[in-house]
């Protein structure tokens, strides 16, 4: 491995448009999965060491993105090699142990989609904002269940066009609004879905921004709003709260006009007061009652 | 005039998109003014029946928009000229009526703005959505006393980009954002200030989509939400709500997708409860004191 390619892999999870946060961790995973395959080591403690840099750059690129950091975690903690390993036992083991977590990390969502898919049962009408893989999922299990879904396009990329087509594809009635509008189909939804990036703590959510409004509007008309992602997307206790990533100003397609600051700041944060519910791998998780 | 002006003068008004309530309603006037001195009539009878219909027609072609409703009814409630009048003098009455119209309309948006700009005062951070003429008024009120605005795009035709063109002329600081993101950078405005394009007779408020997320954020996060328009924008207690406006679906630009509405209405609707003060030409209404 050069320099190069080390730089490309980071460049890739840091410029990753399109791939949601889970998606992205998996193809963390698989690079340093490739990484403890290919990197260039004399031992089995050099071979640590860089994949350790590796793991630490992955994880700083995307620093809205819990699962990137919690599930390199996970996988750093069972890197320590015995001490006598010899370099090929410790390639195969640090791969080895990527691909389980991709493993448990697919499981997850399917686990989380299958609760999601329970709790809102057959025949509603559900509302998303932009794209999470564990959203399209929960889709897939109720498509032929009487599914209606309306869905904003997101901007700036539109990452609901992605979800439209896919909709279109598995024939879910669907009807799609831009951003400005979720005020107004809020009102006819049966519930809110969304995925997240980052729940902290508290239960904030930190997802595509526009999520934080749509919250606010589902409250207003009482549709319950849900958060749905695997428990790798909670930060711990330890974790500062991320700051929120800012994209290039291009990408809203503005001309250069003198004194106008264009800001593309791509997450916001919906405080868990407005949240029904969390659902994860393990279950439901409803909000502590009131005083 | 021919059939085929009659309906280019209502299609005008109908097929506006760029041009606010106000602005249009003052078309419309003018549009009346020139029916009044072209329109073919045997006497002044027939001219009056002809504008009558004209004016009904116009009115109808934008429900949501009260001024053209409430200006043009202004009018006709001065039109019936005294019996015996010639048809030179109906025309003339009519088309001076119509012009006399335009220029209390045009008064009472700067007294309007005014009276807006003195509530706002020096060095704010002003956020808003949409373009409002009257909330251009306020910014060039404001514009040399340290105004800085922020500035939704407002999707799906980008009116935020009129408005932020000419913030940059006027050398006001602006940050220009996406729909998206107004829950985020409404935190950092001293106040919200959008215009109306028609208020309901319990103070809430017909605007662009994205309105009412817009004040739901503020209202979250303490920061006052101003709607600033005439008194002409007020439906009266007889008109019916009006039925929120829905545009070609074209215009979000999407592909064809089987099973897919693309849905573009284009107002909202945000509660009395939301809206800190109303202000039009006659200064500032605040809520009644809670119970």
């Amino acid at each position: 491995m050069t320099l190069t390619q080390f730089n490309c892999w980071v460049a890739e999870i840091r410029d990753d448009r399109t791939r949601g946060a889970s998606e992205l961790a998996r193809r963390a995973l698989e690079l340093l999965a490739e990484a403890a395959r290919t990197l260039p080591a004399v031992d089995a403690m050099e071979l640590r060491v860089r994949l350790l840099a590796l793991a630490a750059e992955l994880s700083a690129a995307r620093p809205s993105m819990a699962p990137i950091q919690n599930l390199l975690w996970r996988w750093r903690e069972g890197l320590t090699p015995p001490a006598d390993s010899n370099l090929a036992v410790a390639r195969d083991l640090a791969a080895k142990r990527a691909e389980a977590s991709i493993a448990v990390s697919r499981r997850a969502v399917t686990d989380c989609a299958t609760h999601a898919a329970r709790l809102l049962g057959p025949g509603r009408a559900v509302m998303t904002h932009s794209l999470s893989s564990t959203v399209i999922e929960v889709c897939r299990l109720l498509k032929d269940d009487g599914l209606r879904m309306i869905v904003t396009e997101a901007r700036p990329l539109g990452e609901g066009r992605q979800l439209a087509e896919r909709l279109s594809a598995w024939r879910v009635p669907t009807t799609y609004i831009t951003d400005a509008q979720m005020g107004l189909f809020v009102a006819q939804a049966d519930a809110v879905l969304v995925g997240a990036d980052s729940v902290l703590v508290d239960g904030a959510v930190v997802n595509k921004a526009g999520t934080y409004p749509l919250a606010l509007a589902a409250r207003d008309w009482g549709v319950p709003f849900y958060v749905c992602c695997e428990s790798f997307k909670w930060r711990g206790p330890d974790h500062p709260p991320p700051e929120l990533e800012e994209m290039a100003p291009a990408e809203l397609g503005t001309p250069d006009w003198p004194g106008v600051t264009v800001r593309n700041v791509y997450f916001d944060r919906t405080p868990a007061r407005l949240v029904s519910a969390w659902i994860d791998e393990t279950g439901v998780r409803w909000p502590p009652a009131g005083p």
